[in-house]
Order: structure tokens, then sequence, then C-alpha cells
């Protein structure tokens, strides 16, 4: 019989083997005891790079921005216990996300549970629904290390990771003591690797961090509309004037969908307006040097006029969504006041649509709607409807330039933020949102011709918008960048939301050590100004239970984690200083103090 | 038909009073908006103490401490989506430590679940099996609000968590927007009070913190041994030598057992081993004026050495085991070793026995179990049995002391922390301990010497033993103190665990503004010595994947969360500076540094 540190071991081997065999390339490590061999194997394997992170909780979304912008599961390991929990946040997000992740708990045999066992809890099903599903393996054994057990398990999980709905799937593992092999050699690894008897991708222990782009991506199927759907849908299309509305779309959505679109959308002379999170306000590299005139992006500021004018807006008769429902309120306000016959293309099969208002739902990707639609007898529209679109998109890109630009120099608020960060950063970079004001004021600020013909990718965790997390995940995203100054990385979040994440911010210092540079803008109101713009404000107990201020001075956290740190306060500062920053090497901390009474007046202003 | 905001704060006043009349007075509150009407429930409420916390996992650990100290259910309110998941570590160990709490969770109406819209998740079994039970609360309605429905709910849930067995208890509650009153004057909340015909347990907003001994216990039915049984355990106890081996014990348990366990021991004439988290190897105030003789607290040095020298131990016919498993490693392998007839007193009725040793079980608590025994028939032991363990008791004390001081002055090391901490830290006193080496120090160094006749509470979060929300846990204690210099409060910890809930030390800031004093040390040996112990210390991969050096200087932590900071790098230091530190106002952050290897050699010296 082998002696079980070592069966462990070879267990562990076997399993991480199978998913470096699919792809998988990267492993977000919390150390702790009964994962050693967890651990140990992703280190030992030859194919996969390991990241270390003391807190689970920043580990698991360090592990989603990785997983983002691979568009392949990433693996999280941490021990037995509390530990697992620290996940939850990250699966939450990842599972509303569609962001495969592979979440390798170490657990104790099950004779040590439910007897009062030390760091023993239930880990059978920690996230509930929220993952695409739980395989609770068996104890290592040798009859079942020498069958196909372990791969029918890896190919399972990865499949349910990255298949139709992509999602975190968590994977169970009871380890019994001694947890480690008695003795660990070069020999002993190659001996056990042979033993497997299975292909290493790579013969020689060469880490090096792959790249979205050269990165293997998943291969996943493809989902068609049928014939007869596509009939119905060629008739709505025909039927009257049309609107395509875009919202966020997942990395995986994303690629390919620029061209398609600005072909379908110049075919039906169509207005589409586009979210910030579906990455197409920007242009794309070598594809179109202006972009698409039938893109509309101030949208959120021309349908905020009607609404407080009361004027009748444009009306279609009928809608096509792509992706999750739209950040703008304002666009929500609208889509609820019309009565348009209603197109849902949905990915992964869920009904993205809180205001109930689809009339039909169809499980495809906006990628395959476009290249099915555009070969079918869809008539162009009329040019009056696209161009009642344009006028108003060009008297808001004029307004809101001429508000910023006619402000006092004293005056300081967000839209000079995003306008001077969209400005000053080095084309082909990306930026990623914090959620509450940072995402609605690049919905907002992010016009036309405020981007500056560049190329610039936008994330956001905007599967459940929370403010946890978001340091973690920037940071993965930005791990994964082989080139190290192939994308610049700015990452733009409020002040409670850095604070939520701070923990993140240690894996700073290796991120720095190892090359890489970018910068975290924090814009500090002391306390999250989102609730300004909620009725909560006329309380008299506002401050206390809304208007949470934190009184940090963040050049402290830039202190305790080594960044470098710029505090600005006016506009001067800002547009003299930021883009200089962009040129520093490290990652850069800069803390950008606005007033809440100014930045409501600004906002209220525009 | 009532307004929806006006019902919906009803609805929420409603629920909370319910709780407070049930004697709940803390809420710990994370902000958010659609938890509004909770939020103000709680804070309107004359009788319910709020605290904000805007890191929900914080929050969680924070109502923990409180809850541990009050001996009563504390509430935590978080609004929809991700927040929620933040508390589950929290509630993971409230479960494993028997603590009771009210988890209020605001959701969106049903109609706005599944469909994509923002911050909605499945929040319908969040907690799984690590909650004592979830209720799911209808959405306001008038009809509802006049019957007893929310009466009937928090009747059930406030059982649910203190009764048989305490812990935490999830409450999902949906809100209908609009969120909030029209209007809200304080004729409104009189007006509100009067509706709901309920009555307050004050008429006046008089919120003062109770402390845990002015505040109300819950009241719990207790369980009693059979007759038969009885007779049976009393014979067991006159078959033959015995030993009684106390573990952590809750608040709860503690209560009243220091006197009857005295009392026990005396008349068996019965050595009792005594796991520093019993809250029995210190004195009681006003009980004894030396402690019990009968009570062994270095068993972890002298079995250590039997365990090392191959030497047969002492051999009881019959163990009776209080509370959960001891922390010593070293009783577990002597545990381990014998086959002593072995009873388990549980409390809860949770079978706290990794070893599979317990022959009965016995569903009662340590403090029933004596009351029960003391009447009985018991013989008293033979003298030599309990003297055997005195001599070993009083042989490894005078060497544990001499080791300590025996040592260079430029040495330092844990065993220095722990005896010059007992030496300066006021009488009446609570101490909180951190997971890894520092609750094995504590049970090595404190010995009857070094107790100094003080009395002293011992805390740690050993439930899950996880590094995960400890100076939260130790803030909440802190802050259930009515007369806040009623007990001093110390937290040692280590620097990762010091590192995992840094997000915590935002309360301190408000605690010190109100006049609490307290004292974290924070043991850096730069990543956690405990792997240094274990196996893994032989691994090349060792310092990369165990020996996890955040190299974090915490000086800046203690200036971001305005705390008085103090750096102590040897022995000199630490007798001439740390007893000042006691005498200062406010929360002092006392960082001591440690290096693994001299660490590493003074615990084996020893």
């Amino acid at each position: 019989m082998s002696h079980t540190g070592t069966l462990n071991y070879q267990w562990a081997f076997s399993l991480i083997n199978h998913f470096a065999l699919q792809g998988v390339s990267q492993a977000v490590i919390s150390p702790g005891s009964r994962s050693t061999a967890l651990a140990l194997a992703c280190e030992k394997h030859p194919d996969i790079t390991t990241w270390i992170q003391i807190d689970e909780r920043s580990a698991g979304f360090f592990a989603l921005g990785l997983a983002q912008r691979q568009q392949l599961p990433v693996i999280l390991i941490c021990t037995s216990g509390s530990a697992v929990t620290h996940w939850f946040p990250a699966v939450v997000e990842a599972s509303h996300s569609y962001t495969p992740l592979l979440l390798l708990s170490a657990d104790r045999p099950q004779q040590l549970q439910n007897c009062g066992a030390n760091q023993t809890i239930d880990q059978r099903s920690l996230f509930s629904s929220h993952v695409r599903s739980t395989l609770l393996i068996e104890e290592a054994s040798e009859i079942l290390l020498n069958n196909a057990y372990l791969k029918q398990i890896s190919t399972q999980a990865y499949a349910q990771s990255v298949q139709h709905k992509p999602g975190p799937v968590h994977i169970n593992i009871p380890f019994k003591e001694p947890l480690l092999p008695k003795r660990f050699t070069r020999e002993d690894l190659n001996h056990y690797i042979n033993l497997l008897g299975t292909q290493l991708l790579a013969k020689s222990k060469s880490k090096t961090i792959k790249s979205a782009d050269s990165a293997p991506k998943a291969a996943v199927s493809t989902l068609s509309i049928s014939q007869v759907r596509l009939e119905l849908l060629t008739e709505t299309i025909n039927s009257g004037n049309g609107l395509i509305i875009c919202g966020r779309l997942s990395s995986r959505e994303q690629t390919g969908l620029y061209e398609l679109l600005f072909q379908l959308t110049k075919k039906l002379n169509c207005p589409a307006l586009i979210d910030p999170l579906s990455n197409l306000r920007f242009i794309q590299r070598g594809f179109t040097p202006q972009g698409s005139s039938h893109f509309v992006y101030n949208y959120d500021h021309f349908l905020k006029q009607h609404h407080i004018t009361g004027h009748t807006p444009l009306k279609p008769d009928w809608i096509i969504r792509l992706g999750q429902f739209p950040t703008s309120k304002n666009l929500m306000l609208y889509l609820q006041s019309l009565n348009s016959h209603t197109i849902l293309i949905s990915s992964y099969g869920d009904k993205l649509d809180p205001l109930h208002k689809a009339n039909t739902q169809i499980h495809c990707s906006p990628v395959q709607f476009c290249k099915q639609i555009l070969p079918t007898s869809v008539r162009t529209q009329p040019e009056n409807w696209l161009n009642s679109w344009q006028k108003l998109e060009q008297a808001s890109e004029t307004k809101i330039a001429q508000s910023l630009t006619g402000m006092d120099q004293s005056t300081l608020f967000e839209g000079h933020v995003i306008d001077t960060l969209l400005k000053s950063i080095p084309d082909n970079s990306f930026i990623f949102s914090g959620n509450s004001m940072p995402i609605r004021d690049f919905d907002t600020f992010i016009t036309r011709r405020s981007t500056h013909n560049k190329s610039i990718d936008i994330y956001a965790n905007r599967g459940v918008s929370g403010i946890d997390g978001n340091l973690s995940t920037f940071l993965g995203l930005l791990a994964d960048q082989a080139d190290k100054d192939k994308q610049y990385a700015v990452a733009l979040v409020g002040d409670l939301t850095f604070y939520h994440d701070m923990n993140g911010l240690l894996m700073c210092k290796k991120l720095s050590a190892m090359g890489y540079t970018a910068t975290i803008i924090v814009i500090n109101n002391n306390g999250g100004g989102i609730f300004n713009y909620l009725p909560q404000q006329q309380l008299n107990d506002f401050d206390k239970l809304w208007n949470t201020a934190t009184d940090l001075d963040f050049q402290y956290s830039a202190r305790l984690y080594g960044l470098n740190y710029l505090k600005i306060e006016n506009q001067h500062d800002l547009e003299n200083k930021l883009a200089d920053v962009f040129l520093q090497t490290g990652i850069q901390l800069v803390e950008v103090i606005i007033h809440q009474k100014t930045s409501v007046e600004c906002h209220a202003n525009i």
C-alpha cells in the first residue's frame, strides 16, 4: 500500500494535470495545511502558474479577474473550514458574470466530520445555488488513481464551468493525514508523472504567464437560431423602426462582436445604444478608424432631459436587447415607458429582463445573432429615424463638453476625472470601473469625443454590482498580461470600494516586482456619494446610516502596500499630473479628493 | 392602502420591536439602500444600540463578539446581493461556537428574482447547514402587519438562536420600492409605535450600552441527567482513578461552573486538566483567593516530555470530558494512547469527540452535571493519584519559569510576551487570543504562577479556529462594556491574523471616541510561524507556499486607523514599556517583532 502522503500528492497532481491538459494555466492559492497536496501539485506542474493571496476573499476576486481576461477557468485552492466561505462573494459575482472558476477546497476526511474536529465544517453545499455544480471527490485511493475517476471529475468540472452557462464549480477534496509525501525530490516528481501515464502539455518547467490572446480559449459549442424563429425575427425587424440596445457583455460575448454589429446597424440603418461595459464605445484596433456613426453613447444625458421636461421621446416599434440590462437609470425609465415589441438575445439562457418587457427570448450569442440576421432580407430603416437619435447624441455631446470646460478651475468632480483620464491614458489600455458612482459617470462621460479614437477596454463587476473585491479583480485582470506593457491598466473606484478590498493590495508588491505597471485612482468623497442621489438623503439619520465617512487617509494604505502615492485636489493638478503618473513604473495610487456637495451640484448642472 | 415606503418602515419597526421585547439590544449595520427600513427601525428604536461597519465580513465578527459577551442574540443588517455572503465566515464560527446571531438580510421582492435585476441573487439558502434555520419573510402587507405574523417569526427566530443549541438564524426580508416612508418626523415615529400597539421596553430613547452583567440573559430550559444514567455515572466514577478534562466552554457554559467544579474535584479528590479557554485557570473574583489545587494547567508541557521520552504516563480508568476538545496537541496524543472509559458531557448535543473515544455521551451542561453528581455517593479517590499529577504540574511550572528567565536578554519569543502580558495586565481584564500559535502559547505559558492571582477571561474564535475576523470579534467583545474601564481588554494575534481582518479596525475610531481603551498586540514573525511546526517545513517550496511573509509594516495600519503605535523588539522594552501601554487612553497597537528561528529554538528548549 502506498504511503498516504504520497498518495495524496499523486491524487492532487493527477487532478491538476487533467485540468492543465484541458487548458487551465492559473491557480490562486491561499496557504493552509490541509490543502498542501493541491498547492504543491500546482506549484510543481510545469503548465500551472501559481499566485499566493493570504485572504481567501481577495484570492477569489483575483481569480475572477484572471478568468475574465483568460476566458478560461482559473483554479482556486484553500484549506478546510471557514477559509472556504470567504470565496462566496467572488463565487456569486462569478456566477452572475458568467466567469468560469474551479473552486478546489481541501477538506478533512469523512470520519472527522460531525465530531468536533478542528477547522472542520460541512463543506458539501457551501455555495448552494451559486455554483454550476458541486462535486464531492472521494478520498485518495490507489484503485481510483489508476482508473479514469479523476479524469471524469475534471472533465465534468471543466465542462460545467465553461459550457453554455459559464460559472463557478465547487470541487471538495478530503485528505487524510499524513498530508505530505515522505520525500520530495525532482526524481519523485518525474516518477509520479510517469506513474500517472498522462501526457503533459510541456515537458519542462517553463512557467510563463499566458496572455488573453495567446492562451487557448475554452472551446464551446454554438447555439444557433432556428429557421422559423429567424423568419419571425426578420418580420419584426421589417415591421417598423427599431433600436438595438447593447448592455454589458462578458469577455466571451465581446469577441468578434464589434465588426458584426457595425455591419448590422449599417445594413439596417438602425441606432444602437451602447453601454460602456459592452466594450463597443471605443474603436477596435485595426478595424475602424472612427467608430460607428450608428452607435449612440449619450442616451443617459438626453433621456434625462426628456424625463425632466416630460418631452415625448422617440418611440421605437421594436427593441432588440443584447447582453445584460444596461447601467443607465434614465434608459431604464425610458424603456419602462415604452410598449415596443422587445426581443431579448440571451447568450446563457438567463432572462436578463428586470422590466419584464421581453416578448421573445432567444438563446444565442450576440455574435451568432448578427451572423444569422446579416444575410437575411432585413430592410434599411428610414434615414430620419437614425437622424433623430444622432441629433440628440450630438447635442448632448456638445453640452457635456461645454459643461466640463466651462467650470471654475477650483471645481473638481467626477466628470473632470473621467475626461482627463481618457485624454491622458495611453492608447491600448484597459480600465476597471468601480460600481456605484464610477460606472454611472463612465456611462455619462464616455462620449464619442472623449474616446480620442483610442482603443480601451472597460471592465466592472456588474454581475451583482457589489462594492466588494474590486481591487483584487482589477489586479487579476492585470496579472494576465504576458507582455506587461501591452495594455496599460487603470482602476477607478470610490473610497468605500477601495476600503472594502484593501487587503487585495497585498498582491501589488509581487506584481510590481514582476514588472507590472498600473494606476489605481480612488475618488475619495469620504463616504460613498451614491446615497446623495437616493431619497435617503432627506433623512435626519442620513449621515450616520448612509453617508458612512471612513475618514481614512489613503496615503497610509499606499505606504503599507508599497504603492507610489499622489493626492489630487484640483483641476489643474489633475490635468498636469495624471499623464505623468502613467509613465511611472510599479503600481500607483492616486487619491482624488472630491467634495460631495460640489459633485452633486456639477452632476445636476450637466 | 398605505404608502409602500411607510408600510416597509412599519414592517421593519414591528419586527425589530418584537426582537427588542425579547431582550435584543444590539444591531450591527452595514449601510445599503434595500435595507433602509431595517436600519432606520433599529436606529429609531429606543432599546436598540446601532453600530455601523461598512465591511459586512467584519460586521459579522463584530456582532459575534458582542453576542458572546451578551449571551444574547445580536442583530446583523445588510443590503441585498453579494453583501450578505460576506457574513458567511462569521456565521460558520457562530454556528460552531454556539453564538446566537439574527442575520437580517434585505432582499428585492420576488418579482425581481431571476430576471437580471441589479444586486439580486438567490438569498433563500445562502448559509445552507450553517444556520439553525432560515426564515423567509413575506413582503410587507397591511393585513399581516396587523396580525401576529411578525411576532410569530421573531419568537421563532429568537428561540432557534438561543435554545438548546444556540447559533445563527437567517431571516430574509424582501422590500418593494419605494423603500422609504414619505415623511419622517418624531410624530410619525410615535404614530407608528401606537399603531403597532405593542409595549416598548423603554418609553424614552435612552440608548445605553448594556454590559454583559446588566443585560438580561436569554432564558433557556435546562436538560438534566436521568436517574438511571446518574447511577451508571457514579458507578463509573467509583470504579477507579479518573480524570476530568475541561476544554473550551461557551460563555453560557462557563456561568457558575468554577465554584461547582472546584467543589466536585475536591470531593472526588480528582485532577482536572484545564484548557485556557474554559476560563477556569484564572481565579474567580470573590470566590477563591488561590484557585483550586486540583486543577492542572501544565499538561501540555509534561505530556510532551512523556511523548518524547516514551515514558509511560499516568493511566486513568475513566475520563469525563466537558466542553470542546482541548487545544493541546500533546494532550490529544496522550488521549489517543489511552483506553479509559470516556464520558462526554455535551451541552448542545454535539459529539465533540474527534478521537472517537467516548463510551457515553450525556446531553447536559457541565454546570448541571456537577450539580447532579455532587449530592451522589461518589467516593474520594486515593491521594497518590492526585499527587502524581500535582508533582508533574509543579516540575513543569518550575521548568517553564526557569527557561523564561534563563534566556539571553537579546532573545525574545512568544513565551516572554505572554509572561510579561500576564504580569503587566491590570487585574480584572479579558484577553482575546488569536488561533495558530497564540492560543497554543497561552496553553503552555499560563501557569499557576503566571496568573498572579488575577481574574482574567480568555476568549478565542475556536468554533472553527480560523485566522479570520479576529480583530472584529475582539472589538465586539470590547464594545459590550457599559462601564468602559470595567475590564481592561487585550488582544494577542499573529501577523497573518492581523492582516486578514485589518478592515475591522475601522471600528477603533468610534470606540476610541466613545472612551474605550484597549491594546492589540500583534506578534509579527512575518508569515505565520505555525507551519514551522508542521512537516511542510521540510519542503523546498516551504517559503513560497506556506511561509507567506506579508512584509507589511503595521505602523501604517496604526496611522490609517488612528491607533497609538509601539514597536517592541527585545525583552527589555517588553518588560519596561508594556505596562505603560495599558495606562494610555484610546486603542493601542503594539507590534512585537519575533524571529521565526529564535521562536522555534525557544519552544524546543522549553
